[in-house]
């Protein structure tokens, strides 16, 4: 455990741009894990999608944290939550964090509006900020309560997204860093990377910075390497591909009535059970389990039909 | 409710070849019926898979019932629930039958073989039958416990799966049959559907038949319309279509570190609000969040401030 | 379920005064009901309090849906949940009445106050009031949401707790009834009952009114009854019971080291199986699993080892 | 956590008799805590009992996760958890050790069994010992997966219960030993002491046995304490205070209409709040809110109302 907090610190820290991609639950993470990544996203729009929900805490906090625990026992390396408000108040929060150490979470991120929340991209009138003040107490009541010092609390501005500005977002931050932030992510639903950019000029704290590329995707990752950013979020691709991928062979199959063309579209079955690692399973039969060989006279018949099939 | 039980059973019992396909999640059942499916299997192997681990009952049977909830949640057509041997005895398919109804499941499909269960497509020293007796117990007290008439209880087999041949499997499903089930599930890992078109030709009991053609493929099924075949399940094929794509898209990201060329293999970020039904709740804010006016004198600031943001 | 959601809506609307008693699980819920009373109160101080955990949403709202399940699992009378604000803004009250009547859950409970919520007898700078108006889009948005036309949504108004005085309590109610609520639920933290008393007198709504008599419980009920209140909830007293003795019993088995005088202070071990209805189970596993006698011949080896033992 | 494993392994490997009591959820660990004993034994029959089912795996291995992570959270000393068989086979142990351990349970303890369990006290056919080689199996693979080796594994005979009388109690309790066991359970549901008492005197491996003094429970405890036994279990004893007093005081509320003469036979709501330990929470929130006093005039509007209310 401690090894993912410690490379997620690090990977915030280092001088390095990183990346890190989204996923949903165990399946996804292990693929982003195979593919070399260094890191996760856990992402509240992409987790919601999968359960075929909207993305405003229409799934519990606890339905969340079971997710996490399936992703986290299929991989390796650190998960960063998506936390969205933190599910309710400064309270709230510590028992998440609580939560999430106990499942080997490496960081969480918390965002500066309202739960139940509203996604980033959804045009809503139920989009506003909490107060700073409120927020840099979850932050606090964050740190406060992690016990692995390595635990990463990312705090997230939604002033940009809300179109309060450069300044708003930059005083946020700069509270946020205070109140004990590991790093802030600044998000922005322009098609241009103009406020990101503005933010990073102006950004002078000794705080990383994260970055979500969704909207302004076409910049080229030089320029954020160049203004400094830490880790940049692929934020929503791996659902976004599964579902690409789905509906693409769910019609293929329907107008076709057969799968006899589709195996070049899909994996094999071999490849599912690689992902679930049955060769660990294989290994542990032989040595958990009774094996029997038809002389074996020592053993009662009720134990050899448990085992031995009829 | 009663409209996809119903639904279901007319599928069985109708003298058309249907098409089920596989979903796992929220996410997959919604698109599988948007692409036209008439029923979604729930399939085990793909539920599991998506959680990361494996087909043998590493997921509890209630966390299983939590994602059935989610599918059908997000869709109307019918579910058939694998629910592998039942998760236990008799009583344990009780109170599953009871939960699923209560979440809106069409029917379940149990197997006969033991707790935990073995994939069948696994080579384990594990594939063991359950005796006809103890598995008409099951089928009987599922048929007992269920509320809504129509709901569907089917009986696999998986004498083929285990090597004991045609006489077995027609024993069984017989009995099966006798014991109250909708319809029987015969399985088969071969990769030609001999095993299938033994079973059918020598079937001449009343009770629909369900295959799941995952080996074999290749045949055209026009050859089990002729053989009198009720229901297809194609078992896995939307887990494998994402775990191609997701994989694909994870490696090019990864290789390229940029997502500057991926759009063209993941959905828009809007099919994914799409699927979620963003549209409906955007007409019920309108209905049931208060909207104000700037001449809205009648409002206390702090009504104000809690739905006009800052 | 159609009968519970009934039961409910007539114990409101008629014109005795009825009891509900508190329950927080699955064994206090068919205690209560063996005891003789019509209803359930699920209170959310209780449920918290069983898990160990504060009354300000420390739970998840599915985590209360798991504990609501058994309840109705283990009971047959209406039970009424208090939900505390509804765990979020209406559209999470939507998804929670949905998810309610699926668990054959009679009707709910909500106050109007802000999430996470704050237990009324605590004394808080988080105790505030939710806008009449958003609150009343909550009430619509449940009575829209419910697909049982008798499942009964009840509005609880915090004034007199917050120190509003009669007039707010009056005008939220009034407002709440308006909206669509099935009955009002005012609450009073005093320990005499002057603010229901001026309440009861000044209400001239069709609407029920039911009230929660913690710290004013030496009023006689009659005066209750005289000022036509429809439902008292004796809201907490199972778990207050539980504690009692459970700390009593704890502490004399500690203190002598010993359970030999301890019998007549509780239950004996027949008892809980009673509870647990093991009799229908006998019967059911006489039903449903194989008997043998040791004649039966034409049984398989491995069918009678499975069920009778070794 | 270690903390917890370490004092279980040096209870049972005293040389001192000690006692834990049994606990089923936040609520009763604490007060089990609170009375000043050492453990807790997490039992199944109380578990499934405060659920309102019964002791043969009506709830999910998952549910019984989630309440134990409640009696940790509200706890700070070891949690033994009667696991029942394991919920399944060596596999379904390994993964429910894994598990426990992120929720800081201390130990386990599985029984020679097949799953689905049945209560020991129950007569039914369906009382059967899994093999020695198989149960051997289990006890390997739980004590390979945990990750603490102060965890403890405790392997649990039911052959006396089941009628095989000494020797084979003997024999599995040695053969568990050899696999790991960190301390046997011996069970029996005499009236007397007889059993336990042949099964000491023979015994004579350097491992720790507990017993359940639940049928046998007019014998002293120091009759235990000369036969060597490390552990005495008071396996259901808060289950069953805590049925006494809620049927009790359900009776006389629901005879008397009113709960006027009851406060002296409840706890009284204060106590909830203290077992709840909401003094925490008044000092966090004291901490982690913002405060304002009514002069301060540099906050904004919407802050203010957020947290002074109306």
């Amino acid at each position: 455990m401690r090894n993912r907090t410690k490379k997620l610190k690090d990977i915030l820290t280092s001088k390095k741009l990183d990346f890190f991609l989204e996923s949903h639950n165990g399946l996804s993470a292990k693929i982003v894990e195979e593919a070399g990544f260094l890191g996760i996203w856990a992402s509240g729009l992409a987790i919601s999608a999968s359960f075929g929900v909207r993305d405003c805490n229409e799934v519990s906090w606890t339905q969340v944290l079971d997710t996490l625990e399936f992703m986290t026992d299929a991989t390796e390396i650190p998960i960063l939550l998506d936390a969205d408000t933190g599910y309710g108040n400064f309270n709230n929060v510590r028992r998440l964090v609580k939560k999430l150490e106990q499942r080997k979470v490496a960081g969480i991120c918390i965002e500066d509006k309202i739960f139940p929340k509203t996604n980033s991209f959804i045009n809503s009138n139920c989009q506003l900020l909490t107060s700073i003040e409120e927020f840099c107490g979850k932050i606090k009541a964050a740190k406060d309560t992690q016990i692995d010092d390595a635990f990463c609390v990312v705090a997230r501005t939604e002033a940009f997204i809300i179109g309060k500005g450069l300044e708003e977002a930059l005083n946020r931050c700069r509270a946020y860093y205070q109140a004990g932030a590991d790093a802030v992510l600044v998000h922005s639903k322009l098609s241009v990377p103009d406020e990101i950019i503005a933010f990073m000029n102006a950004w002078n704290e000794n705080c990383p910075v994260i970055i979500v590329p969704t909207t302004y995707c076409q910049t080229p990752t030089e320029v954020f390497k160049e203004l400094g950013v830490s880790l940049i979020l692929w934020a929503n691709h791996m659902v976004r591909a599964s579902i690409y991928q789905m509906q693409k062979v769910a019609a293929q199959i329907y107008t076709q009535g057969s799968v006899q063309t589709i195996e070049d579209k899909i994996a094999p079955v071999e490849h599912i059970f690689k992902l679930q690692n049955y060769a660990e399973l294989n290994l542990a039969e032989s040595k958990y389990l009774p094996s029997y060989s038809p002389s074996d006279k020592s053993l009662t018949t009720e134990t050899k039909c448990l085992f031995k099939g009829l």
